[in-house]
C-alpha cells in the first residue's frame, strides 16, 4: 500500500488552465487512489471544475491567487511577479513539505528560474537540468539536460550522470542503471574537450551507482541503448524537439500513404487495431512531462498545450518520483560518492581533494 | 543538353568497395547519360565488376592504386599514408581539373581532413562544413554542419548559411532560398553568444542572396520550414541521427503493429501500395550524402554501408552540384557580399572595415 501523497499543481499553468490540469488530475487520481492535490490559482474557475469530478474535489485543496505567470513572461518579469503566482505557491507547497512535487504546464524559463530560487539546486549540485522520457523500442530511455542550460562543462555532466543514473533507479527500479554520453561519431575530430573530460572521469570513477557505456550516438537513443543519455542542453532540447518532429512527419507520411488509393483506404480499415497500437506508441501524451532534476524538490513541467491525458502523465511522473524518494536517494547518492572519492583523494597518489568532490572534473566555468 | 561532366570515384571506400560503387555508378549513368567517371583503386577488382556494366566500362578510365584509406584510420594515419591511396587520387582529380566532382564511401574524419588538404577552403571562408539534405513533408531542405567541425563561431555559422544557400540555389533552384538558424525554444535561457550574434548579422545586413527567417526549431526542420538549417556541428550531427533513429524506430513499431493480428496483416497486405509509397518515402538511400562545402571543389561522402542504390544517390548529389556550378557560384556570391559590405563599411557611420569581410562578425577563434 503506497504512502498518501500530495502533488502540488499549478491550476493556471498551459494553453488551457484550470480544465486541463483539473481534468488530468482527475484521471491520475483513478491510476493512484492514494493521492491528494494542492491547486493554487483563480478559486472560482478551480471550483467549477472540480464540481465535474466529485472524488477529485473530495481530494483537493484551493490555494487562491489572481496573479499568474504568462506564457510570453520572460523569467525576469516572471520573479519580479512572484511570490503571488500560481506557479509560485505550488512550488512553496512543495518547499514547505505540503506536498511531494510540482507540475506546472506554465512557461518552462519561468517555472527553472523559479524552481532554483525556491527550491534551490541540491549540495554538490551545480546546475540542475531538464530530463525527459523518451520512448524506445524497448521501452523508455531518460535524456538529460533537455534545455535547462547552454552548455555544460565535464563536471556538469557527471553531475547530469548522477542525477539521471538516481532518476532511473526510481522510475525503472535498475539497481545499476546504464549510463552513456551524447557524441558524434567522428571521433576524430576536435573539440568538446567537456565531453571527452567527462567521458574518461566516468569510465575511470569505480563505486558510482551506475553502469557507464561510453558515448552514444544520436541514433541510438531510441534503439535503448542506454536507461540514462546525458548531453549538455542545446544538443539536447535540439534532439528531443528533431525526434518529436520526425515521429509527426512520419506520421503524415503514413496518413498520405493510406489515404491515396481505395485499396489502401480498405486495407487501413482492416489494419486499424494495428494503427490504434501504432498511434498509442507514437502519442507525445504517453510520456509529457519534463523533470526538473537537482533541486531539494520535485518540479515537473508538462506540455504547454497538452490535454487532459498529456497533463495526468506529468502528475503520474510527479507522483513516481515523490514515491520513490528521488530527492532522498539522489542526496545520499551525492554523499556516498563524496565520500568515497575524498577517501580516495586522500590515499598516496590519489587525485589532490579539491573543495567539493575530490577527483572530479572541475566545473570550467561559474 | 547538359554538358559532359566527370566524376572521380574512390572505388574502394566504404563496406563493399568496388561492388557498390561499380554498380551505383551505373544507376547514376542511366539517370544522367553524360556523366563519364575515372574510378580510383585497385584495376583487377574494379575491372571485374566493370566487366557487368558496360555502357559504363566505356565511359570510366580506372586510375590504379594498391592502396586505400581503412575505416578504422584516424585521419593523421590517412594523411600520413596519404597520397598513394584511392581517396586522395580522387580529390586529386578534381583537383587537377580532371572531375567535376569526387564522391567516397569511405572513412570521414580521412575524408574531411584530405579534401581540405587538396582542395583546400575558399577564400573568405574559414571552415568547411558538411551539408546533409533532409526530406521534409513538402521535398527536402540543407541542414549544415552536421559534423566536420564542433562549435562555430558566429562568423562561421553566417558562412554555412552562405554556403547553404549556394547549395539550395544550385539544388532546388529557388533564387532567395530561406534560411534559418537552429536554436532551443527557450529564448530567455543563457548562452551560446555565437547564435544570437549570427542572428543579429543575418537579420541586419541586406543585399544576401537569401531570405534570413530567423530561428527554428529541431522540430520544424523536417516541416520544411526553410530550405537551409544553420547549426554548429555537434548538435547538428546529433539532429541528424537523432531522426534517423527515429525513422528506424517508427518502422519498428510500425512493422510490430501490422504483424500482430491476422486482421492487421490482411489489411496491411491490401494496403501494400500504400507502405511501398511509404517505405520509399522513408528510404534513407534516396538522400545519401554529405557534402562538403566551402572548399575549391566538391567532395561528397557517401554512407559508408550504403548499396548500389544509395551510392548512385550521392553520385547524382556530386553530379547536380557540379552540373549547376555550386563553386563558381558561392565564389561569386561571397565576392559580391565582400564587395557590398565594404563599401557600406566605407560609408560613414558604417562598421569599420576588417581585414576580410567589413561588418561580419569576426571569428572567436582562429
Amino acid at each position: 500500500m503506497p504512502a498518501p501523497r500530495t502533488i502540488a499543481l499549478d491550476a493556471m499553468g498551459g494553453d488551457h488552465g484550470p480544465e486541463v490540469v483539473v481534468a488530468g488530475a482527475a484521471i491520475s487520481l483513478v491510476r493512484h487512489p492514494s493521492l491528494s492535490f494542492i491547486l493554487t490559482g483563480d478559486e472560482t474557475r478551480i471550483r467549477t471544475e472540480l464540481a465535474k469530478h466529485t472524488t477529485l474535489a473530495r481530494k483537493s485543496r484551493i490555494v487562491h491567487t489572481g496573479t499568474v505567470v504568462s506564457m510570453h513572461d520572460k523569467p525576469s518579469q516572471a520573479l519580479r511577479r512572484g511570490k503571488g503566482t500560481s506557479m509560485w505557491l505550488a512550488l512553496e507547497a512543495v518547499k514547505a513539505g505540503e506536498a511531494h512535487a510540482a507540475v506546472s504546464a506554465g512557461n518552462t524559463g519561468a517555472l527553472m528560474a523559479m524552481s532554483k530560487l525556491v527550491l534551490r539546486p541540491m549540495a554538490g549540485i551545480e546546475r540542475p537540468a531538464i530530463a525527459a522520457l523518451w520512448p524506445t523500442v524497448e521501452s523508455e530511455c531518460i535524456v538529460l539536460d533537455v534545455g535547462a542550460n547552454i552548455g555544460a562543462s565535464a563536471r556538469q555532466l557527471t553531475d547530469f550522470a548522477l542525477m539521471g543514473a538516481a532518476m532511473a533507479r526510481a522510475l525503472f527500479h535498475v539497481e545499476r542503471p546504464t549510463v552513456g554520453l551524447l557524441n558524434v561519431g567522428v571521433e576524430e575530430i576536435k573539440g568538446h574537450e567537456e565531453v571527452k573530460e567527462a567521458h574518461a572521469w566516468l569510465k575511470e570513477t569505480q563505486a558510482l551507482p551506475l553502469d557507464y557505456r561510453g558515448f552514444v550516438e544520436g541514433n541510438e537513443i531510441g534503439q535503448g541503448k542506454v536507461d540514462v543519455v546525458v548531453v549538455e542542453g542545446f544538443a539536447g532540447n535540439i534532439a528531443l524537439k528533431t525526434a518529436e518532429g520526425t515521429a509527426r512527419q512520419i506520421g503524415q507520411y503514413l496518413k498520405d500513404a493510406m489515404t491515396r488509393t481505395t485499396m489502401s483506404k480498405l486495407g487501413a480499415l482492416l489494419a486499424r487495431g494495428g494503427f490504434r497500437t501504432l498511434k498509442h506508441k507514437m502519442d507525445p501524451r504517453r510520456v509529457n512531462g519534463g523533470t526538473f532534476l537537482g533541486l531539494n524538490g520535485i518540479a515537473v513541467k508538462s506540455h504547454g498545450g497538452t490535454d487532459a491525458l498529456g497533463f495526468a502523465s506529468a502528475v503520474d511522473l510527479g507522483y513516481e518520483m515523490a514515491e520513490s524518494d528521488l530527492v532522498g536517494r539522489l542526496g545520499a547518492d551525492l554523499a556516498s560518492i563524496q565520500a568515497t572519492l575524498r577517501l580516495r583523494a586522500a590515499e598516496p597518489g590519489g587525485a589532490g581533494p579539491d573543495g567539493t568532490r575530490g577527483g572530479q572534473p572541475r566545473a570550467a566555468e561559474g
